[in-house]
């Protein structure tokens, strides 16, 4: 099993002609790079929706109405990419983003890591990553809602289920 | 017990000589008028930041920095407010307000009645308005997190709790 030790490999980023992007640094257990990946992580809100919906449909989600899925992407506090790229392409391999009120509360949205690049530790990547931005902004309660297969990852990550009988709940039009 | 048939008593607001506000139709169980309580509901995002203070305090919330008060309000998507007023006084007895992504999903956050105007279903009536200017937005999932004791009340405003085992989850600082 590979995991990521930090998320930034900093003296690579003058690698890259795009600021945005910067390098993982990924690792095995044995500490040894795994460099072959050459992933970068973005928080730009500047996110292809093609791609988006390509990485969407990797994993299987409904498809969604790209002009709405615009709007969602601008009034999203932040917003983590995962950025496959090389001299010759460049594909979006992991997402995830947040709404907040930028005062108190956050909830986390869309968390997909393309299917090719599971099980490395991307998932925990964008997460941390959300989590990073999100302590900066002084936002001291983090939410999401999360499915039951991805309740343990979550777990792992420090997210707490049903605080004091606390309960998700949702609302759908009928 | 008293209920709420109507948000709005329209042929009243021109009673009002400020047009964010509209004048709330409390009805009883015989639908009586309850015109008493010169209860009217807004939703300008312009808030009084030390009567919801105060508002805050008669329920015994934990005290917040006005400064980020203030930030939350203007990064939240929706704000319903329930105003007490007559020609002598106004006075801020109910509050909600949302985040949202504008495009798909929104959650509730800070639903706080005065105790003094509990009972009458004003919770219901911050929750409903707050819905309906959702789904103006098709808003298509509405969600929050709801503490033991209100899981009852917005079960019966349609709110499901963990649909298809999907569980609220929180990250907090430590």
């Amino acid at each position: 099993m590979i995991f990521w030790k930090n998320f930034f490999h900093n003296s690579s980023i003058n690698n890259s002609s795009d600021k945005t992007f910067k390098k993982l640094l990924l690792l095995d257990k044995n500490c040894n790079r795994i460099e072959f990946q050459d992933i970068y992580v973005s928080s730009t809100n500047n996110v292809n929706l093609y791609e988006l919906e390509q990485l969407c449909d990797s994993v299987g989600w409904v498809k969604r109405p790209l002009k709405k899925v615009k709007i969602a992407l601008k009034n999203s506090s932040i917003i983590v990419s995962l950025v496959q790229k090389n001299d010759s392409h460049k594909r979006l391999v992991g997402f995830a983003r947040a709404t907040s009120d930028s005062g108190f509360n956050a909830t986390i949205w869309d968390v997909v890591i393309h299917p090719d690049f599971q099980g490395i530790g991307l998932g925990k990547v964008v997460i941390h990553q959300l989590i990073k931005q999100l302590r900066q902004a002084d936002i001291s309660t983090i939410t999401l809602f999360a499915e039951p297969d991805v309740i343990s990852f979550y777990k792992k990550l420090g997210f707490i289920k049903d605080p004091d009988g606390v309960k998700g709940m949702f609302w759908y039009p009928r």
